[in-house]
């Protein structure tokens, strides 16, 4: 449908996108006209380009002007007025062939829908720091043990040994109790610092009866077992001397049937927690998140409840970016259900309460929804800053890189899916970030996988694969965010057996390559800021290898990620006058029309063409 | 990207829409548990199939049961659960290939967004009559002139002689004036009825300052030009007394600035028609509707107004639904921008109070909106019964029809054009039609032109191709609307020219092949439930002909337009036993495999298959 999927080889098509490349404003108000700049190849037919935006409503069609032409580009301009809050707009290309509409998903030779239409939004946008960051995921029964004595080992708790294989399934899963602590952290942060990374993402830290600890029994304190709020504290002030920023987890959909909010509401009709849950005339008389009985939901119809949980500064939500704990922001579990339930959808009102609660307290905290599936109505700018984004990043990477002979079940797919197309998988990222506004996707944190999913080295069986998918990790649109343990190559066929131990002490179980690789790719994206902030224009699908460009007003780096051997292709010379090799094997060599990129597969290649 | 652009003939894929044949409880409750069945024809694959439904935003998963083997198809059955108010769902199919997404869009083998889903909604549904009607748009002033005296011509008109050709752009466009009047349509009603016609749609009726009197003076009366509130009245008698009905239009979104509402609120800042405008610094000092300072927007934030115009049986809305007018309902003009303007967005909240006023008063009445564009955020079925379907149908009609040589700039498009491939439009419909729900696209009203565009036989430029695009319009899903004079082959080259006078004393000027074109598939419309509620299934997609079934328990039709002579099919043998010809030149004729369809073309066939 996308002209892209017409040819084989390096290709260039007309291109817009929300960077300051294309959007030089990148914070407009309403009211303000707002440049928008149109790249059409120069080897595209000639053609008069027209502006198409929305306003309450209506559609309106201007001319746009050709504002320069490059050795490289004619580059055109128009101005569009942001009347509403969010002003959509897509531009028109009329050649002696027809027309052709340039929306968010390509370009496409038919009418097309508004859905697809680029977006201006005055959404106030996330912390710079976010899109500048590498996350780093711990799971903290998983992560370091201290050493610290925590009291107890509590009557819910299977203990096991550091080195113990995670139970994959069954029972036992979710008691299995490695014991690690907020101190093995702090211990641990030389490791982390020296990966590169710039922020840690805690799973939940609030006392539970599972390792996960997503079953809250309060909000008020930190796990003892953990080491308790001292110990919070503690790796706060070891992350701050480091520069490091804290982002935490946050269950508002439910609590766990132990919380101290259920108890009161169960015992006692008229408690002010009775209205926190939704109550039914059905076992077990309250309605729990996916029907687990464990973990009653939230009814975000009780004002007090809001108080409580996320409006203001002694909310849960807000309690916890003060000092000393002094998050940097929540990752919200279950977001897309939070707040829905029957005729009742309160999400959006949720996000943007808690939104403000975070703006208030620390205007430079962040907020990440979790959202599995197609997140895009949640995703306007308003309330989550962005999304942990497995629909526009992890299922169609893995649809494409996935062994089928694994046996996995893949985020819902069938074990056995074949290995989609290369085109396949760009179509559906496409599709799934099309319709969201450029400063949302700038903020989505991108994953090879989590602790609800099986290891990414698990998923695609090769370590070279595991290179490819980190390649596409650090370099393409989106905050990188990583399972801790994936740079060391751990396995896990699901999502619980993944949460395994970190190999502190056995080297055997590291694999120092992928490391490496890790290693260098993140610093890769701390040295180039068009990797975090630039515009993405696809150049090459095939099969096996795809290809995009990361550019800036300051330089243009070529992308390829191939997974296994291909064909190779020739850049048009103009592309580059001295291409510099910035991560790979391969140099781009001279050849009769061009830079030829060698077909060496599995391989990443990154090169600075200007 | 979808299955069927893969091959050439007559093909079959697995099939689900929201028709009774799929969804046999076709108005469910919330709580209720509704079955949705699923078609696979016996030569797809041998598949696992599942249904994937979103539940208070988390999808889930459940395995569907094979019901029935039939000598066609095999069917599956699963149970949705109707917790949401819009509840959504799709068919995953598993076969030796890999997976297969079946949404509203078709099969797609890849991962897809939730925006094709097919969706279940508790809004309550339009009236029967709506699906079962064959609308008649009569643009007053140009149907006919009853001979009464009405008074002075005003001092806006420039009168004209019914025989004159419409001005068709520029000076005097808005005031050419030829004094047809509503007695004169009573005068008419023989012709009206021998078509076939269910439903008159009237353009305004109110007084105004021009001929098409979208600038209404007041909403009081009806202009004494037309011959009064009496005339109405004796209209509404006329038709009631054929069994016929009746709908108005509405401007929600301005009035005219002769309007005595508007009168008082530039007179007195007081007034309480003060906040029924938005008031600017800029000149004229208000918000016009597109910058027209000749039509003043309305304020939807004023309860008054809504009041006054949309809410209860005193307003304007409310007021002409009650005898001796009994409208049958609205069409609602530039529905699109009503109660939109910059940060504020009433739109779903204006239609949804107009709807409740409709409902209060007459049960049995419509809404129909005006939304030239992307209106599928508007259609879910809560406010707007359904919308005049130029998006859906007339655009992508006009892209497989136009004549390049026409000249016209074709609802947006760019003059000369080259036609769309057969694809390309059923891509085009399809994309517009798949996300909104199935209830919905029983009451689309589906044109071929209206008063604000060229003509169809001027836009296609042959009386055989008016014949297409009728066979289109009155054979697919969706409320057929004619423009009056079309059924005449009348001509006109933009909508103000294309309200051209209809010709009844003028024989030279009718095209009465085209006349019993019409009056025959409205006859076959009207003969077969399955062209007004079936299911639809497209079965034929080549550049120059397209083929669908149209389906219920009852019978199978199958209608196949051609837009010039193309290579014929053959279509399977077991999907017919004996095909019957119930409109067309060529009978289908027994093949080796199975029946042949002529390649005949401009040409329309239906066959009555089973």
């Amino acid at each position: 449908m996308t002209s892209y999927e017409r040819g084989a080889g390096a290709f260039e098509l007309p291109h817009h996108d929300g960077s300051a490349l294309y959007v030089p404003q990148q914070r407009p108000g309403l009211g303000d006209t707002v440049t928008v700049r149109l790249r059409v190849p120069l080897d595209y037919p000639e053609a008069a380009v027209h502006v198409r935006m929305v306003r309450d409503g209506e559609p309106r069609m201007a001319a746009a002007r050709l504002a320069q032409t490059d050795s490289d580009a004619r580059w055109y301009e128009a101005d569009v007025l942001v009347h509403n809050p969010v002003t959509r707009y897509r531009f028109m290309l009329v050649d002696p062939d027809g027309y052709a509409w340039l929306n968010a998903r390509g370009l496409i030779r038919r009418g097309v829908t508004d859905e697809y239409d680029f977006q201006l939004t005055t959404a106030p946008r996330a912390p710079r720091w976010l899109r500048d960051a590498v996350v780093y995921q711990i799971f903290p029964d998983r992560f370091a043990r201290s050493g610290r004595r925590h009291g107890a080992t509590p009557d819910w708790a299977i203990p096991a040994e550091w080195d113990d294989e995670p139970i994959p399934a069954g029972p036992g899963v979710g008691q299995q109790f490695y014991g690690g602590d907020l101190d093995g952290v702090v211990d641990r942060l030389d490791h982390v610092a020296d990966l590169g990374v710039t922020t840690v993402y805690l799973t939940p830290i609030f006392p539970g009866r599972s390792n996960h600890r997503y079953d809250a029994s309060t909000f008020d304190h930190v796990d003892p077992l953990l080491g308790g709020d001292d110990a919070l504290a503690r790796l706060r002030g070891a992350l701050s001397a480091r520069g490091m920023r804290l982002v935490g987890d946050i269950t508002t959909n439910h609590t766990g049937a132990g919380h101290e909010w259920f108890a009161r509401a169960r015992a006692d009709e008229n408690a002010p927690e009775r209205d926190f849950y939704y109550w039914t005339q059905e076992e077990p008389g309250y309605v729990g998140w996916l029907e687990h009985s464990s973990l009653p939901k939230l009814d975000y119809r009780s004002p007090e409840l809001a108080r409580r949980m996320i409006e203001g500064a002694g909310s849960v939500v807000g309690r916890w970016l003060q000092p000393p704990f002094s998050l940097d922001g929540w990752r919200v579990d279950v977001a897309n259900m939070t707040g829905r339930y029957g005729e009742i959808d309160d999400t959006a009102a949720v996000a943007r309460t808690v939104r403000e609660t975070i703006e208030d307290i620390n205007p430079d905290g962040i907020l990440i929804s979790e959202h599995f599936h197609d997140a895009r109505a949640d995703l306007t700018g308003e309330g989550w800053h962005g999304n942990m984004n497995y629909s526009a990043f992890t299922r169609p990477l893995w649809s494409w890189l996935a062994d089928p002979a694994s046996g996995l079940s893949l985020l819902g797919l069938p074990a056995g899916t074949p290995r989609a197309s290369g085109a396949a998988m760009v179509e559906q990222m496409r599709d799934f970030d099309a319709a969201t506004p450029w400063p949302v996707l700038l903020n989505h944190w991108n994953m090879l996988c989590s602790h609800d999913t099986p290891r990414i080295r698990t998923v695609v069986g090769d370590p070279a694969l595991v290179e490819v998918a980190a390649g596409l990790l650090l370099t393409y649109l989106g905050v990188p965010a990583i399972f801790a343990g994936d740079e060391l190559g751990l396995t896990g066929t699901t999502g619980e057996h993944a949460r395994v131990p970190m190999p502190w002490d056995r080297p055997e179980r590291r694999d120092e390559r992928t490391h490496e690789a890790y290693r260098s790719l993140i610093a890769l994206r701390h040295a180039h800021p068009a990797l975090r902030e630039g515009s993405l224009r696809w150049v090459l699908i095939e099969d096996d290898a795809v290809g995009y460009l990361r550019e800036t007003a300051d330089e243009t780096l070529l992308v390829v990620v191939a997974r296994r051997p291909w064909a190779g292709t020739v850049l048009p010379a103009r592309w580059s006058a001295a291409p510099q090799t910035i991560y790979g094997a391969h140099d781009l060599t001279e050849a009769d029309e061009g830079w030829a990129v060698h077909g060496d597969g599995p391989a990443v290649g990154v090169w600075r063409l200007r």
